[in-house]
């Protein structure tokens, strides 16, 4: 089986762009994706990640944005889950270099959300929770996290203040990042002092609903040789769960994250996450969901999550950074680009393009995209190039 | 690279249930296809198609179904392609097994479609054409289709009556197929005299709007030897095209599936689709698309599709069948379940269990699925147990 690289990765502008298209910023992304000596005519697979209800395409959401690029005739798959739809485009991708029937796969995502209603921006984001006794019972998001949140709190009797400090380290980060749809600076307490979306999530513990794209071209050992950027996909896991919260086992912990974490780290050979990996992008749609992957990806033990935030070290200047990027919170959530999105964050500091982002020569790190509260989880770890296995 | 085999395929019921879920018939399918020893914990991977607009759940759609089979922690990942969405699903389980990241995966397709007005239902299959240009602008996909047969049957001169003898014979065989939402027969002369649609097309020349659901699991070489019934995935194409109808070089050709079934007779072997296939499912949304596929798929030449049906060379007891379970005409389409569906057939007739519909020992036989007007197409080539390439 050949190993599958990533060659090039990019996005567009995270931000409210109501004027814009999911086919406008889906080329964006392309765009800033696409290796300088890439070939089009060379690309034999696509898949493309989006939740993309409302007013837009709604069938056939993958081949309407390929076309638009030009890739006409390539097989192209819309994948769905929920808010890690193209994280599992990308692991799609990988799928289909590994089978041997593509050598060169575009996987990307892409989410127009700010150009409805208020209205239907509620039921579009309700629509990942469980229809029956979630959505139609009137569950938000915001609620649905908060649930979370209120049981790790009491729980490990832990402090608010973690989610706000999850916040501000994030917004820290994402105001480094030019493409961030929040990319301002938020202090903790300005975080601790902002409205109540849900208790306990503030405003500032919730992501923004936000528009845009983002693609990876994926290839096979053989092709990736002819590019000059290459970041080895090391491993890849994914794990489903039961949709609605209230039929989980555990409020605090996401057993969907921790099953995928172990299989992407199995295929990795990374031995123990806190010392084998150098940075990672974490799934912060809301605060607590940070504090939860900490724990479910084994960055610290049960409970320690807030300790890990609190004592700097997923800071960009600590042991393990997390959302160098700015994650979620401060980049953006524009659902179906999430993942991918995520991924070129990877692809950027592991090429050493990150910017003032940049970590010092980082040789492996992880992103981790949840779909709903937890119904589907996908993880993957790169390396950069000349890296083998921990 | 291991083989694929499909080693247990079945489907619910396909009609109007409009008291019945997505989940419901998801399970009645998933237990008409599960192997009498299947080990429901050896199954490592989920793929499920599904349109899924409306009322129904819409993010992780995929996971919603397979949880309510209890496959609790399974990587499930929701597939859409239109109207192809799980020919594609199919296609994502083969890719699976062929990159040895999964042994035994569950493809399926489920649809709800009765359960809404009949101005949502207008709305819902109004969505896999083109947004902006088709949808929007009020065209229905009789619409689109009878451009297409319009736009045929002017370009070689043949007789609308084709159309009528693509659905008496897809009606005598559902008529058999005690599954089949429209199992009755029709003669040439009722689907003439029907009412008119879309002008050419009578009400007998479009497909029901159907519930339904269908399962298949694929495995590799190795675990597929310890189930009795076992059929080989020989050749898998698939081609994506611009999804308006407006936007595309002809009318009177669907080039995705041209190329998806190119792509598909090289990985199997198949020299000439008229002799070396001894049936074929293929995508008759409406009676035009089962002529334009005769001619997509090499099995006459252009223009001798009329022909072809006409001389009775796709009747059950011709040269070579084509969909002897009757249809999308007469089983019904439900939109993501059809394209599992038409491998259940595929699977059925291979193993010798198709009941009424048995036809004499076939070797190999290949499933066409079509999203849209033909903005997405996929092509499988089964073949039964030892028979090795044409």
């Amino acid at each position: 089986m050949t190993d599958a690289y990533i060659v090039g990765a990019g996005q567009s502008s995270f931000g409210s762009f109501p004027e814009e298209t999911y086919r406008t910023l889906f080329r964006e992304a392309y765009e800033a994706a696409a290796p300088a000596d890439l070939d089009p005519g060379d690309v034999d697979e696509a898949f493309v990640g989006t939740l993309g209800v409302g007013g837009r395409q709604i069938g056939l959401a993958g081949p309407v944005v390929t076309e638009h690029v030009g890739l006409h005739g390539v097989p192209c798959t819309r994948v769905e889950n929920a808010c890690a739809a193209s994280g599992y485009a990308l692991r799609q991708a990988v799928m289909a270099v590994e089978s041997g029937m593509a050598d060169l796969v575009l996987a990307g995502g892409v989410e127009v959300m700010t150009d409805t209603s208020a209205e239907a921006t509620k039921y579009w984001l309700g629509v990942s929770g469980e229809t029956e006794w979630e959505r139609m019972a009137g569950t938000t998001f915001s609620g649905v996290y908060a649930q979370m949140a209120d049981a790790y709190l009491r729980e490990y009797d832990a402090p608010r203040r973690a989610m706000s400090e999850v916040a501000a380290k994030n917004h820290a980060n994402g105001a480094k990042n030019p493409k961030a749809h929040l990319g301002f600076e938020c202090s903790v307490d300005d975080a601790e002092a902002a409205s109540v979306v849900a208790d306990p999530l503030t405003l500032y513990h919730c992501c923004p609903t936000t528009d845009g794209a983002a693609a990876v071209f994926v290839a096979s050992e053989e092709v990736a040789a002819s590019f000059d950027d290459r970041v080895r996909v090391a491993g890849v896991g994914a794990a489903s769960d039961r949709v609605g919260l209230f039929q989980r086992d555990t409020y605090t912990a996401v057993e969907a994250s921790e099953r995928a974490g172990e299989t992407a780290y199995d295929a990795a050979g990374v031995a123990d996450p806190r010392t084998d990996l150098d940075f990672a992008e974490v799934h912060d749609c809301f605060a607590i969901a940070e504090l939860l992957a900490y724990e479910d990806l084994g960055f610290c033990d049960r409970g320690e999550a807030a300790a890990l935030v609190g004592d700097g070290v997923t800071a960009i200047d600590g042991d393990l950074p997390v959302n160098t990027s700015g994650g979620l919170k401060s980049k953006g959530h524009p659902i179906g680009a999430t993942g991918a999105g995520q991924a070129v964050e990877a692809f950027d500091q592991l090429t050493g393009n990150a910017g003032d982002r940049q970590l010092d020569d980082p040789e492996r790190g992880l992103t981790h995209n949840v779909g709903g509260s937890g119904g589907a989880a996908v993880v993957h770890v790169f390396e950069a190039e000349g890296v083998s296995g921990a």
